[in-house]
């Protein structure tokens, strides 16, 4: 049965890293005192060694070992032999590129069908959708396909922003998501930061204080209150 | 010798479509009364044909007739044939992916080479540029390649915006762009709305009233006043 916690951010304004999450964290990985972290969206470019310690010093207060999938010379085992797993945010291409280029996707997604907790933050959010075409990052490497994992039945927009009112800011994330439906029929949940998703088996529920919105091809956008299910 | 406006927005806050590049485009064009028009970008996932109206009514003003690419049953003799081409802005993954599916890149930069005149706002500016990769676009659709025409020796970050000094808008633009040089080796320069670069054979001048921001691989980004010509 699937166990996975989608958040759209690692970081709530004025919080450290994960600290919102942290009794979440506590209970999805009750079960397991080591986690896999999967460091290759590697934010602003740090090494995936920086970026592993970064992560590692938020699990170690509650507790957990955070091992880097970067240090094993076999990463398909040590996804297949992971008890909990972490994917970082970042950038997305980036990410989805390694992913495949190691194959790991099918591992991985094989792993999650069968239970093992996950959690993914923005690029690893991302990262859980049928395809990374939502993503608000920048294209700076070519992966050899945009397919994700699949194991929810729709797309993420991490960090979704609502229009700013005040200011001339260009096209909004609405725009853009509406030309992806001009070519795509995956829906798209926008989660704003803050909000996480608890996927249980089939279930999707929206976690923390704020509405989502949920865009679907040929119809208005629509907001979906916390705690809602989500199913299409 | 090239002869190339490379703008980073087809329309100002306050203004019309093209009317602030009017009286350049009145000179850019002034051998030809007849444009051919790209409108594959497809803003907001218009049609082709109400996005080639649309931009026919600004040429219609300044006595030239624009016809769309797509109305023509050979697209690359349409490109041989073409007095003067102008490509809109929109989604630049959908602009790329037609271009390569079509085959139009080589022929298009072929014609740009002899000194056709050529306008592009937006996407039709990062088609400009060595790769795509800059694009601060969806990725709402799969090009084979994300290599465009290299008519100018970088890449263009279009719409290029400041941070805010107020609001914590997450990643700021500069954040991407160095991501991507963590990445790749091409310079990116990041163009204002209502700036844009006039390229004549191998000179390139920073045109509007406003400056724009240079990113270069492992050097601190800078900016480079208008009237600048930029080498690299």
């Amino acid at each position: 049965m699937k166990n996975l916690i989608v958040a759209s951010t690692s970081t709530i304004y004025g919080s450290g890293y994960l600290e919102y999450l942290e009794e979440v964290l506590v209970k999805h990985f009750k079960n397991t005192n080591e986690i896999l972290f999967i460091p290759f969206a590697r934010p602003s470019g740090i090494s995936h060694d920086t970026y592993t310690e970064k992560a590692a010093t938020f699990f170690h207060k509650i507790n957990k070992k955070l091992v880097g999938i970067h240090t094993f010379e076999n990463p398909i085992e040590a996804i297949k032999n992971a008890k909990g797993i972490f994917t970082g945010g970042g950038n997305t291409f980036l990410l989805v590129k390694k992913m495949h280029d190691l194959k790991l996707m099918a591992p991985l997604r094989e792993m999650l069908l069968e239970g093992t907790p996950y959690l993914g933050t923005s690029a690893g959010s991302n990262l859980c959708g049928v395809t990374m075409q939502n993503t608000n990052d920048m294209p700076i490497v070519y992966p050899p396909s945009f397919k994700t994992l699949g194991v929810i039945p729709f797309n993420i927009n991490a960090h979704f922003l609502d229009p700013s009112p005040t200011k001339h800011m260009g096209e909004t994330r609405e725009t853009r998501i509406k030309e992806y439906h001009t070519q795509n029929t995956v829906p798209v949940v926008g989660l704003r930061e803050g909000s996480w998703l608890e996927v249980k088996g089939e279930n999707i529920t929206l976690k923390g204080h704020l509405s989502a919105r949920v865009f679907e091809q040929a119809k208005e956008a629509y907001e979906v209150e916390k705690l809602t299910k989500l199913t299409f």
